[in-house]
């Protein structure tokens, strides 16, 4: 297993692969890897086979957080999820640095010694306008625009054939997938299915904050959407009436606080008002600081 | 030479260039070609030699124009470029159609008969943030939104080694150059000189709008480029002060109605206070409503 660091080196590997007809599966992470990744990691080996290439990037992109969020303290581990990943038979790890991957203004000042010495930052974004309006676009509004953007940049990185993303992040993957229709990327994207504990909480890097009593009572996330799931099993429900029962079932959670419940079209992601199977459901819940969520086509 | 006009052909032919190894070398353009692009095309051709191909772009970008501008008149005579393609040994032209570069969104209605079966439309957007804010970008303010989304769109189905744009729409080279940089494109930029007629005019679609005398006077924008030049030969000027000058220079045009000039750092697009040779100049000047711009380096 390769390590790479710089994206000079990664763009010019995945260039010389793009050459020789190398197939290459890519799954872009913030570290801190769990059983869901591995998952996507397998996924990305499926699809391109043995004598292709899969790529794991372990980045933790400031872009998609907000200055009132975790970046600092966001888990990270480098030589365990390195381990992982060569047990995991990854070809390439990529893990660049933030001066490398968005670089900084120069200061202007009145009188620069010489204005053109100035360097200039980093100033490019792309951004989805529609899919990222709601659920986890309204609790944080600059959160998709740096994960489009960073993603973009990954993409033209490591030039992937296939780029393998986790249900659990049900919208990014939605955006991911109309950015690559909408700006042409040349890129197949793979929703691998969420990975879950043995109670069925969604895997994440963020269980890792919560506390004992929290991660007992985390698994409501889970249990909401089943009892919504069995709500709609026979019958439409109004969408109203549905979030209502959601709040009232996630209050059973002492420690819970509701964030958002949608339910909505899973391609566009319009909110629907009549649920019924196959509907959408996302849902968010903070336990303390800690902003967990979890989805399912009901 | 070939005429592609669909994203999935065009793409399917680079990624197979790609993969032979051939180097390819583009032109964007929105057509009514005229001796600059033409420039452009031997220097795309200079770059890639002649095992390589040249593909030109021939697509009026909607989303470059606003509603209030014109882009229903912006001149068409597709017969004519392609004629002049053949002649300048280009391999390829593309001319993709609207619906197929920006699919539009399905009517949202109150009770759609599946709401899946809405078409999800264009919504993502590559948007240079800094760059873009002077200039050409205040005068039009979502031009450049435009612009660098459909040349990101562009580089993604033609997978160009090089690309060629041309040094009269100097703000436009900056910012492409700055969005490459920031998102990674595997594209070395190209700006080539400005193309003038006999009396220094720089070549434009655009001036056919020009009635004679019009035509006539829209040298001023050469001539307040060569004053410019002349008056920091040999000392530094205060750019307040060449902009007075410049602004009663044109008013010698007197159909020449001033928009903008500037003098700033070419790499930044920085203003200075203090000009001196090696600074950008640039400026716009309305005839009637035809609006020309021009820039040189001082």
């Amino acid at each position: 297993m390769r390590i790479i660091s710089t994206a000079a080196a990664m763009q010019e590997r995945a260039l010389l692969w793009k050459r020789l007809g190398i197939r290459v599966g890519f799954v872009p992470t913030m570290g801190y890897l769990h059983a869901g990744h591995l998952s996507l990691v397998r996924e990305a080996r499926k699809c391109v086979g043995k004598n292709g290439k899969v790529v794991v990037s372990i980045y933790v992109n400031p872009a998609q957080f907000a200055p009132t969020e975790d970046l600092a303290k966001y888990p990270r581990d480098l030589k365990r999820d390195l381990k992982l990943c060569r047990e995991a038979g990854v070809d390439v790890v990529f893990t660049p640095n933030d001066a490398e991957m968005y670089p900084r203004w120069g200061e202007a000042t009145d009188e620069p010694a010489r204005e053109d010495a100035r360097p200039t930052g980093f100033s490019t974004y792309v951004v989805e306008e529609k899919l990222s309006q709601s659920m986890e676009g309204a609790s944080r509004p600059t959160h998709f625009r740096g994960v489009t953007t960073v993603v973009a940049k990954l993409f033209n990185l490591v030039q992937p054939d296939a780029a393998v993303f986790g249900q659990k992040d049900f919208q990014q993957a939605a955006i991911i997938k109309h950015m690559v229709r909408d700006l042409n990327f040349p890129v197949k994207i793979i929703v691998a299915p969420t990975v879950r504990e043995a109670d069925g909480l969604a895997m994440s890097s963020r269980n890792k904050f919560l506390n004992a009593e929290q991660r007992a009572q985390a698994v409501i996330l889970f249990h909401a959407l089943r009892a919504a799931s069995l709500a709609v099993k026979r019958k439409q429900v109004s969408a109203a009436r549905l979030k209502t029962d959601v709040k009232e079932f996630v209050t059973a959670a002492p420690l819970a606080r509701l964030d958002y419940v949608e339910f909505f079209d899973a391609e566009t992601l319009f909110p629907v008002a009549q649920v019924k199977r196959g509907t959408q459901m996302a849902l968010a819940v903070f336990f303390g600081k800690t902003r967990l969520i979890d989805n399912v086509r009901l």
